[in-house]
């Protein structure tokens, strides 16, 4: 007897990531996965991000937390739709969590869909939710020796913002070496530096993102 | 034919935290596992302390990072024995990773054992390792909303340090009303403001540290 071992190829989570990635494109909407740990500041980019291309793009924001629904609130209230995911204890957003909030938007009506995951610099890097680009925030607080202890989450996204320069008077973050050390790592990655608060740095990063609807 | 369920009642991370924290006490070591967000200033923290007690107090720290020594380095160039856990991409510290680090540590000559988990602010809630105390920090420019979104991480340590207040005067975080709310969360949590960078608030924080000594 001959033993026939069928290989899966994808995984569930993937099948569905793949799913939901084909019906983005089907739309034209450009899915932008934003991961950070938890307090570096997505929402705030998000806030001043929304506010600087609302008036030429269709945007909405997925949200995700354990628990709460501040983040949803304060997009809501910027008149941009959103939908607020909790994970309830789980350390990321899945591709079905996903499927099911993409059901639920007017996805005619998007151009470009942020999708804010739990704030987490670990689990959400194993896990494709079907987005086509994924972003990484670093705080300046935090420290530049994070893409050390971090590896994966610095490896393995499109770009990399690092936030909160309004703090790099009080840090002894190190810009130039932290961008020396991310481009050896994962040399297709942009890095942008980024003051939500004061607006330095947004018009690159907003440039950035209006260059990849164009080319969608 | 009669069924027999068999209840589990601890499961095996819960049986070796057990063990772990026998041993501790045969030992009369306190161990205290450190958890926060990435960047929060576990290290930083801890190498303060150390500097405060360490000519009272036989101290010892075992570090957790996905990848990397260099929090490890930073304690052992203070004189102080460390041992550095590298999870291998698992978000937390499991039972089992602290009966190894505890089997190669002096325990006999350790007062105070300080486990620093990795930077998460999610998975290591749920996961006990044996120490006798928990201790979270949020630091000052992650922002006074985190409990809303983090809440088992709050509800269930024993105190909560707010750090870096150095970056109070560029941070809208309200040091009272967060006060306020952790209180409700969890009434039995004693809370400290600390900056290490400027030694602000580190005396009440060595001094509890100190009364939990006297209490063991």
């Amino acid at each position: 007897m001959k033993l026939t071992v069928l290989q899966n190829i994808m995984n569930a989570n993937d099948q569905i990531a793949a799913r939901n990635q084909a019906l983005l494109e089907k739309n034209e909407v450009l899915a932008i996965n934003i991961m950070s740990s938890p307090g570096a500041g997505k929402t705030t980019l998000l806030l001043e991000t929304i506010r600087r291309l609302k008036n030429k793009t269709g945007i909405a924001v997925i949200e995700a937390d354990i628990a709460s629904t501040i983040d949803a609130d304060k997009i809501i209230k910027e008149g941009t739709p959103a939908l607020q995911i909790n994970t309830g204890g789980q350390c990321h957003i899945d591709a079905n969590m996903i499927s099911n909030a993409l059901a639920k938007l007017p996805l005619k009506e998007i151009d470009l869909l942020f999708i804010e995951n739990v704030g987490n610099l670990i689990c959400p890097a194993d896990f494709r939710i079907g987005a086509q680009k994924s972003v990484m925030l670093l705080s300046v607080p935090e420290g530049d020796d994070k893409p050390y202890k971090y590896p994966l989450m610095f490896t393995t996204t499109d770009a990399i913002v690092v936030s909160k320069t309004d703090y790099l008077p009080l840090s002894d973050f190190n810009l130039a070496a932290f961008n020396k050390l991310v481009s050896g790592m994962n040399s297709k990655a942009k890095i942008f530096h980024v003051s939500a608060k004061t607006g330095d740095g947004m018009e690159s990063w907003t440039a950035w993102l209006e260059s990849l609807l164009k080319g969608s």
